[in-house]
C-alpha cells in the first residue's frame, strides 16, 4: 500500500501551459443514480480545476437499468451514448477507465470483466459483498495490471491527506488510539422500505458495508494495518415491507456495529457505524491520540481540522486549532478557492477522477495516498472478521493474503 | 425590490423531461481571475445541477487583460473565443448574458454599454465606485429592460434564503436586532503591496465595498431598508509599496470600518468590515434577534444555520438549533446531494446563474431573492452614508431615489 | 436501583423558614487530599445553597496521614479535630456521616467498620478494587441498613439529571446506542511516577476504575443494565520509576480499555477510558441515540446539553439544541443563580451531600438518582468483565448477585 | 490605572502556613437579593481556596429591606446581626469592608458615607446612576485613602486575566479591533413588570448600565482608554406595568443600544447591550484582533478560550486554539481544582473579596487588575457619551476628570 510521499502536483510555467496538446480519455460510468451523478460532476469539474489535466475526461458511455432515465441522464452529463448492457461499456474501445457505481453484489462481475478488457477501473465502496468476492477482483485486478481505484472517496478530503502528512512527516509520533463512528438516521422509520441496501444478497452487509467500510478504511490509512476486532451487531427492525414484492421481508443486514479494533503497531481503536443515530446526517468522525498530539475531525463539517499539540511554544494559549483546511498550502486547495471559501462534498470526487486520470495517463502508479482494490480487499476482510466477531462472541484475527 | 414570494421550482414529469428541447443561451464572461474562475465554473455545473435548465449556457467568449492567460483560459472552460476588447462581448450577436467580473472602475461603462446593445448583466459587487456611478447605471439598466443581476451572491446560501423564508413567513415576528462582521486578514502583512482594492480611484472603497457590502445586503434583504448609519473608518497601514511603480503610495481607502446601523422598521444593528482580523479567513457572520427567537450563521460553516425559538414545545430542551441546511426540503437542496453532503461557497454562484437563466429564458422578473441593480445602488448609497458620518462624526441617513 | 421520581424540593413558605429549627449533622471526612478538598468545600457550600437545609452539616474530625497537614487542614475548612487514625472517625458519636475519600484499597473496610459503628457513609468511586470486595460492602451495608453512596457524582449535574428525566417520561423512547469515552492525559509522560493510581494492589485498575466506572455508571443510570462486554486493555508504559523504592516498577493496571457494551434491553454501545489522549484534560462525554431523539454531553462544557429531537413542530429548524441548563425549571438549577450565570465541577458534590442530608435527617431511602453502593457493586461487576474479556478475548456476561 | 504586573501569590512553606495565626477582618454586606447571595459566598469560600488567606472574613452584619427576610439570610449565610439601616454597619467598629449590593440609586450615598466613617468599600456596578454621581465618590474616596473596588467581576475569570497577561506580554502587539456584545433576553415579555432596572432615577440606564458596562470596562481594561463614540439607543417596549402602582409606566431606560467605540490607541471597536436577544442567556462575549493574533471568549462558556497566533512554527495546522483555561499555570487556577474541572460563575466574586482582603490586611493598593471607583468613574464618563451620542446624532468625546 501506501509508499509514503505527499499529494503534490508538478508546476508548469504558463509557457507550458499555453503550448499543452492535452489528449482525452474514454470514460464508461456504469450506475446513473446517486453515485452516477457525483461521479459525472467530477468527471466535468475535474479538468478546469486541475489545469492543465493530463487528459480531458471524454464522457463515452452511461450505463443503467431504465432505458428512458439513461437517455435523459446521457443527454443531462453530456454522454455521447447510453446502454443498459454493461458489457457495451467493457468492450468499447474509446474507453479507458470504466466507473463503477452499481449495487454491490455486481461489483465483482463488472470489474473482472474490465480488467480483463484492459479497462482501468474506479470501483465504489464497499469493494465487494465479502472477503472471498473481494480476493477474486484484487487478484485479478493484479494480473491485469490495470490502473484501478476503491472508491473511498474520504481520503481525498484536503483534511484527510493533512491529517497523513503529519503522520507521515512523523509530527505526531506513536498512536495509542482511533476512534471513529459514522452515524446516519435514515432507516430509523419502521415503515422505510425493504430496498438492495438491506438484503444481503445485494449488498453484502448493512450499516457496516455501507459506512463502516469508509471508517476502517480512514483507521487503516491514517494509523496502520488492523490485527483484530472484537464487535457487536444488531438488527432493530427486524422486518421491512418490500414495495416490489408487496410482502414483508426479513432484514438479513445488521442496522448497526459496534467493534474494538486492535492495530498492528499496539494502538486500540473503536468503530461504530449505524443508520438509527437520530440527528447524525452523514457524521462520519474520527479521533486520533497520539505521543505528541491529538487529532479530530467530521464530515458534515469537513473543511475543518482539529488538532492539539502537547508541546506549544506558548503553553499558556495550548488546545485544540481549528484550522480551516483551505490554505494554498494545504493539499489540494491551491487548485480550488481562496482561503476560508469552502468546498463540498462532492469535491472529493474531483480529487478521485484526477488521481486515477494521472495514473492512466502518466502510466504510473496510483498516488499512494489514495484507495487502490488491494485497500478495498484488506477493508473487506475486516469487515467479514467484524461479521464473524458479533457471531461467535470471540476476538476475530484479520488474516491477509 | 422582494416581490414575496419563496424559491421553487416547477417540477417536470419524466415524460416531459425526456421530450425537452432544450435552448442555447450565450454568455460572455468579462474578467477571468477569481471571479472568472468561480463564474465559469457556475455556468458549467448549472445545466446539470439544475436539470432540466431553462437553457443550455453556451460559453461563447471570454475577455481580459492579458492574451496568452485568455488564450489559456477559453481552453480550460471551453469558451469559443477570446478577447481582450471588452466591446467584443458587449456586440455579440451570439451573447444573450454578460457577467462581469472586472474591478469595479470598470462596471459602470460596460454595463451601460451592455445595457444600451440590449444584454442581460450579472456585474459583481460591489456595483460601483460610489451611489452616483450606480444610480447611473441602475437607471440605465432599468430603461433598456434587460434582466439584471448584482452578484450578492450569499443571498443564494441554501441558510440564507432559509432565513428569508422564516421571516416572510412571520415565523422571527418584529426584529429588534441585525448584526453583521465580515472579517479577513490578508492585508495585515504590511508588506502586503499595492493593488487595485487598495486605490480608491479603482476600487471606491476598501474593506467597506469588498466586504462590507455583502453585510449591507443580507442587513436590506432579511430586515429591511437602512435608515441612517453612524459609523467610524481606518486605514491602519498608511502607505504600501507599488510593485508596478516601485515607489510608496499612500492607502486612500479604508482598511476597516464599523457602523450602527437603524432600520426603517425600528430595528438597530450594527456592521463591521476588516481586512485585519487575524484568523478570520472568510468570516462573514450575521445574528438576528427578534420578537419571536434569533438566528445566526457564518460562512466559513455556511452549511449551517443556528436558530432558537422564544416558544418550543418542551422548554427544557430550548436552546439553540444547530441546523444542517441540507435536507430535500431546504432551499435549493433538491438539486444537490443527500442530507450531511455539504456544498462549497462555489455553489453559491450556480444558484446566480441559474436564476439569471430562467429569468432570461421565461422572460420573468429576476426572482425575487435575488440582488438586481437595485439593490446594488441602494447598497451604495449605504455605503456612502457611512463613508461621509465617518467624515462628519455625525449620524448620516440613506437617501433612496 | 431506581425507583422512578425526579429531583424535587418541598418549598416551605418564608413563616415557615423563619421558625426553622435546623437540626446539626456531624460529618466525619477520612481522606484530605483533592476530594479531601473538594467534598469539604460540598458540605461547607450545602446548607446556605440548599437552605433551608434538613441539617446544617458539622465538621467534626478529619483524617488523614500527615499530621502537620492535618493540623492546617482542619484549620482550613474548619474541622473541630484531626486524626492519622480513621477507626477515631467510625468511633466518634458526634458523627452521623462518614465521607470516604482515601484510596481504593482503604474502602472497603472503612466502610464495613462504618456500617457495623452505624453511620452513613458516602464513599467515593470507584466502590472497591474488584467486585468481589464491593459486594462485601455492599452486603455489610445492606444489614447494617446505614445511608449509602457511591459517589458517582456526575449523576447529579444538571444536564444529567434533564437526560433522565427525559427518558424516565418516555421522550426519548427506546434506546439503541450509548456511547461514552473518559479520556484524560496526565500520564502520557514516560517520566510521569509510580503512584497508587497505578498500583493494582491499591486501585484495583487504571484508567477503567478511574475513569471508566464513571461512564459506566452513566450507562446503567441512563440507559439501563449491561448484559455483556467484549473488550480490550493496554498498557503502553510498562515501567515506571517509584520515587519512594528508587526503581522502576511494573506498571500491573491498564492505561486504556476500549470495550462493547450489550444492554439488557438490546441496545449496543461502547465505552473508552484512557489517560494517554493528549489535549482531553476531563473530556467525560456521552451519546444517546434513541427512537425519538439524540443527546449529548461533555463534562468540560458540562453545563450544555445537546439534544435532538425527531418530531419538531417546524421541521425546516429540525437540529440538535444547545441547551444551557441553567434554568430556574432545570434540576437543582433553583437553588443556583440565573440562568445563563454557570455552575462548576465542584457543584456536583454539593448536590450529593445534600442528598445523603436529606436521607440522614429525614430518615428516608436516598434519592433514586443518587448512586448507592449497590451501584457501586454492579459497576465492579461490568469493570470485572471488562478485565476479564480482555484476557480471554472473549464475551463475557455480568453476572449480579 | 493599572501599573502592569500580574496576578501572582506568595508561596508560603508549610512550616510557615503551621504556624500562621491568621486575623479576622469583619464584613459588613448592604443588600441581600442575587449579588447578597453572591457576595456572601465568596466571602465564606474564599478563606479556605485561597489558603491561607490573608484574612478571615468575619460576617458581622446583613443589611436590607425586609426585617423577615433579613433574619433568615443572617441564619442562612451566618452573619451575626441584621439591620435594616445601612447606617449601623457603616458605624459599626467590627467591620473593615462595607460590601454594596444595592440599587444603584443607593450605591452614592452609602459609599460615601462608608468611605467618611473611613471603612474599605466593594460597591456593585455600574458605580452610579451617572458620571457626575460616580466622580463625586470617586473624589471622595481618594480623598478618605480607603481601599475601593467597583466590582466588575468578570475582570476576575481566569481567561480574562490570561488575555490581559498576554496584552501586557507584549505577545499580541498593537490592537486593532475591540467587538464586544453582552446580551440578554429577561424582559422580552411584554407583560414583564416595571421593576427598578427599569427606572431612570433608580439604575441610571438600562441595558447599558447594567449589561454595557461590563464590556466597557472589558474594552477599557484589555484595550486601553475610549476617546470617542458614536451610539445609538432604543426602548422597544414603552410601556410597563407597575404592580406596586398598578399602572402603566413609561420605560425611561434604554432596552438596548449599539455604539462604534474609537479608543485612544487608534484602535476601533463596536459594544452592544440588549435585554431583548431570545436565547442569549448571558451572553457577554469580546473579540480582539490584534497586529499578532485574534481571540474571542463568551462568558457562557467562560471556562474556554480562543486564540489565534499569526506566528505559529507548524503553519499547516494553525487556527483559533480553543484554551480550557484550567491549568495550574494559569491565573487564580492552582487555587482551584484540576485542569479540566471547570468553576462557575460564582468563582469571580471569590476572587474579587480575596483582592479586596489582601489590600486591606497587606495595606497596599488594589492589586492593578481590579476595578477601582476611578474606573468605576471612567465607566460611567463612557456611558454617558453614549446616551448623549444617542441624543445629539453626533460623535461624542470622553472626558475624564
Amino acid at each position: 500500500m501506501a509508499e509514503g510521499g505527499k499529494v503534490g502536483f508538478v508546476a508548469m510555467t504558463s509557457e507550458e501551459k499555453a503550448k499543452a496538446n492535452i489528449p482525452e480519455v474514454g470514460i464508461g460510468m456504469i450506475g446513473q443514480a446517486f453515485m452516477g451523478k457525483a461521479h459525472s460532476n467530477a468527471w466535468k469539474q475535474m479538468p478546469y480545476i486541475f489545469w492543465p489535466p493530463a487528459a480531458i475526461p471524454k464522457l463515452v458511455t452511461i450505463c443503467g437499468v431504465h432505458e428512458e432515465a439513461l437517455k435523459e441522464s446521457a443527454k443531462r452529463y453530456g454522454y455521447e451514448k447510453y446502454t443498459t448492457n454493461w458489457k457495451d461499456v467493457i468492450n468499447d474501445e474509446k474507453i479507458q477507465i470504466v466507473d463503477i457505481g452499481t449495487p454491490n453484489y455486481l461489483h465483482a462481475e463488472i470489474s473482472i470483466e474490465a480488467a480483463k478488457a484492459g479497462k482501468n477501473i474506479i470501483c465504489e465502496k464497499p469493494l465487494a459483498r465479502n472477503s472471498k468476492e473481494a480476493k477474486e477482483m484484487r487478484d485479478f485486478i493484479k494480473k491485469a495490471g490495470v490502473k484501478n481505484i476503491c472508491c473511498f472517496n474520504y481520503r481525498t478530503v484536503p483534511a484527510i491527506v493533512l491529517i497523513k502528512n503529519l503522520i507521515m512527516d512523523g509530527k505526531l509520533g506513536r498512536i495509542y488510539h482511533f476512534r471513529a463512528r459514522y452515524l446516519q438516521e435514515w432507516i430509523m422509520d419502521p415503515n422505510f422500505p425493504m430496498i438492495w441496501k438491506l438484503k444481503k444478497s445485494e449488498s453484502g452487509s448493512g450499516a457496516l458495508g455501507d459506512l463502516g467500510s469508509h471508517i476502517i478504511d480512514l483507521g487503516r490509512f491514517l494509523c496502520g494495518e488492523i490485527k483484530a476486532v472484537m464487535a457487536t451487531s444488531v438488527t432493530f427492525i427486524k422486518e421491512r415491507y418490500n414495495e416490489q414484492t408487496k410482502s414483508k421481508e426479513k432484514v438479513e443486514v445488521d442496522d448497526a456495529i459496534a467493534s474494538v479494533l486492535e492495530f498492528e503497531n499496539g494502538a486500540i481503536g473503536t468503530i461504530e457505524a449505524s443508520r438509527f443515530c437520530a440527528g447524525r446526517k452523514n457524521y462520519n468522525t474520527i479521533e486520533i491520540n497520539a505521543e505528541n498530539g491529538s487529532i479530530w475531525w467530521d464530515l458534515e463539517n469537513m473543511n475543518n481540522l482539529w488538532v492539539f499539540w502537547r508541546n506549544e511554544s506558548l503553553i499558556e494559549t495550548q488546545g485544540f486549532h481549528c484550522v480551516n483546511v483551505t490554505e494554498s498550502y494545504h493539499p489540494y486547495y491551491d487548485r480550488w478557492w481562496p482561503h476560508g471559501h469552502i468546498i463540498g462534498w462532492e469535491n472529493t470526487f474531483v480529487h478521485i477522477v484526477y488521481n486515477m486520470t494521472e495514473a492512466v495517463i502518466n502510466n504510473k502508479p496510483v498516488e499512494p495516498y489514495i484507495a487502490t482494490f488491494e485497500d478495498g480487499y484488506r477493508n473487506a476482510v475486516v469487515s467479514d472478521a467484524i461479521i464473524k466477531s458479533s457471531e461467535t462472541g470471540k476476538k476475530e484475527f484479520c488474516v491477509f493474503e
